[in-house]
């Protein structure tokens, strides 16, 4: 055993957490499924396939810049099934709440995310309420836990990530990551600093009608772009090579990153997914996803070369080159 | 709006637990099966029957006599989903850590819950993680959800139960409400007062395989046998005779009961579960859960009566009757 006690950083989707998932839990709770180790699980029934997954959200402060808890616990699943190709349709939802929350906060969450199911066309169809005395949690914690289906006839994964294969994201990086930090820090930076928690299942039906090559989807949450390249070079054991000035980055963000010291790259995204395909499709998705509202900003930012060791490097704005890793160190707590 | 803030009966089960479902909930996430509202939703894909659930554990202590929170977490999802007829297949886990955690404590809640979840043979293939600072939650809260495909060619649900309907339970009840009592308030009492944490999927599958006419099954956790029939009464608008006499509780449960105060009916269960059947049936029932581990002390305990309003009328053991109702008060927070 490697710490006697859970320290933050093991939910910081960095390296700890990697090392507690993949050296504690999966040895334990073995089976493919799991060890797939993507946003879903895909799991056939019958002659169906269907995606499940599970986020708990533990968020500070629960209302932020451009949403609340309850819309990023919706985006948040909907999204997890929208990257394994799953079409979502039933959620299900677990709130933890404290003794002496205000139930006008729990009435504004519950309609914000009744609306969010709805953008989502996703149906909330179970759930569990709770509650605990002051001081056993903080305030309001919420599970969401979804089912997709899947119909796209290709093969979405890791695993599936060819050499030449281009990377591109869909938008703006760290804009969810800095609007809360910029909440919780009560700073008076210019005010349209907003989260893009979003739900992206539209916009992937779009790219998957336009091109059966996807061969992975990813969204970029805890842990940011980087995190998320980094976990990529490494499970598929690829080399990976990006691009900083392709990386589209609003400028507030990166004002708040020179305040504060933080990297956009490994700040978080709720509404930021990643994709690898052939460079032959890329105009064409390129193309459609501009057309919709969350992908207006897309871009190509890097490219997949064959390696014996997966890795990630970073050609700087200036010239340089950066390797790029799991994040360690604590990042930003609870944000999301 | 009824209250300003969140109280810990709201959590409970009983009466304000109800409430808040019902009068915030239910208007918000609007949909034919959430309103439902038994242990899972019963959806419809493509041309199989699946049912889906989830619940949040939240138990204090966290290791308690007969189990801790993670066979619980096991135990519970596979029974609500066995107790909609649905054989479990899937199930999702999201850890919320507090930073301190011991991690000896964790590696035991994953292997019993890798334990758990081999002897109801379901299979945990996707979860999640994440950590808050020293005193943002109290050690450790689990939400599992699970996905059991429905092959039961008759209708389960409260709306399905007819007069004359007999009611019977698997056992003795109140065990694991006495467990953790007892555990929390450190008495020294009798050693073998055990929680009847337990998977019931399978004493459930030799039922419906011996009777398709099983109208209803529900299992009795928070607020016990006695909120669980209230809230049939009311739900199905029946009238429900129960006989105090024929209710199993095992002695020491009823002197831990009595001690503090307690009353075993309206004491957690969680491997419990009662069932509806017509009177033609029950014998066939009762002898194949006489059968079976969980079953060994199962009985009629009562009947149904038609009626304009639902409500529940227990005959005492001393002869006399009792109205019982949805609970109120505080009865035990975080009993699961």
């Amino acid at each position: 055993m490697k710490y006697d006690k859970i320290l933050l950083e093991h939910g910081n989707g960095g390296l700890l957490s990697h090392e507690l998932i993949s050296e504690y839990f999966l040895p334990r709770f073995k089976n493919p499924y799991l060890e797939r180790l993507e946003d879903s699980a895909v799991l056939t029934i019958g002659n169906h396939k269907f995606c499940f997954t599970t986020d708990s959200y533990v968020i500070s402060p629960v209302f932020f810049p451009g949403g609340n808890i309850g819309s990023l616990a919706v985006h948040g699943t909907v999204n997890d099934l929208s990257v394994c190709g799953g079409k979502p349709l039933y959620m299900s939802c677990g709130f933890i709440l404290e003794e002496g929350f205000p139930f006008e906060s729990l009435q504004t969450i519950i309609k914000t995310m009744s609306e969010a199911a709805a953008e989502a066309n996703v149906k909330i169809v179970t759930g569990d309420t709770k509650v605990v005395a002051r001081g056993a949690a903080d305030g309001i914690f919420i599970n969401t836990s979804g089912i997709g289906i899947v119909e796209y006839p290709g093969t979405l994964s890791v695993k599936n990530i060819r050499p030449d294969d281009v990377i591109i994201v869909n938008g703006t990086i760290g804009d969810h990551g800095a609007a809360v930090i910029r909440a919780r820090e009560n700073l008076s930076l210019s005010s349209d600093m907003l989260s893009d928690s979003a739900p992206l299942n539209g916009l992937i039906a779009e790219i998957l009608k336009v091109s059966p090559n996807v061969h992975c989807m990813r969204d970029a949450t805890r842990g940011g772009l980087g995190a998320i390249l980094a976990e990529i070079a490494k499970s598929a054991q690829v080399f990976i090579n990006v691009d900083e000035k392709s990386i589209p980055v609003q400028d507030n963000v990166l004002a708040i990153c020179e305040i504060l010291g933080f990297d956009p790259l490994f700040l978080a995204n709720e509404g930021k997914m990643i994709l690898f395909c052939p460079k032959s499709d890329a105009d064409k998705i390129l193309k459609t996803m501009h057309k919709h509202k969350y992908g207006r900003n897309a871009a190509v930012i890097g490219s997949v070369r064959k390696a014996t060791q997966g890795r990630v490097v970073l050609k700087t704005s200036i010239g340089g080159e950066r390797m790029i890793d799991l994040p360690t160190g604590e990042l930003v707590p609870r944000i999301c």
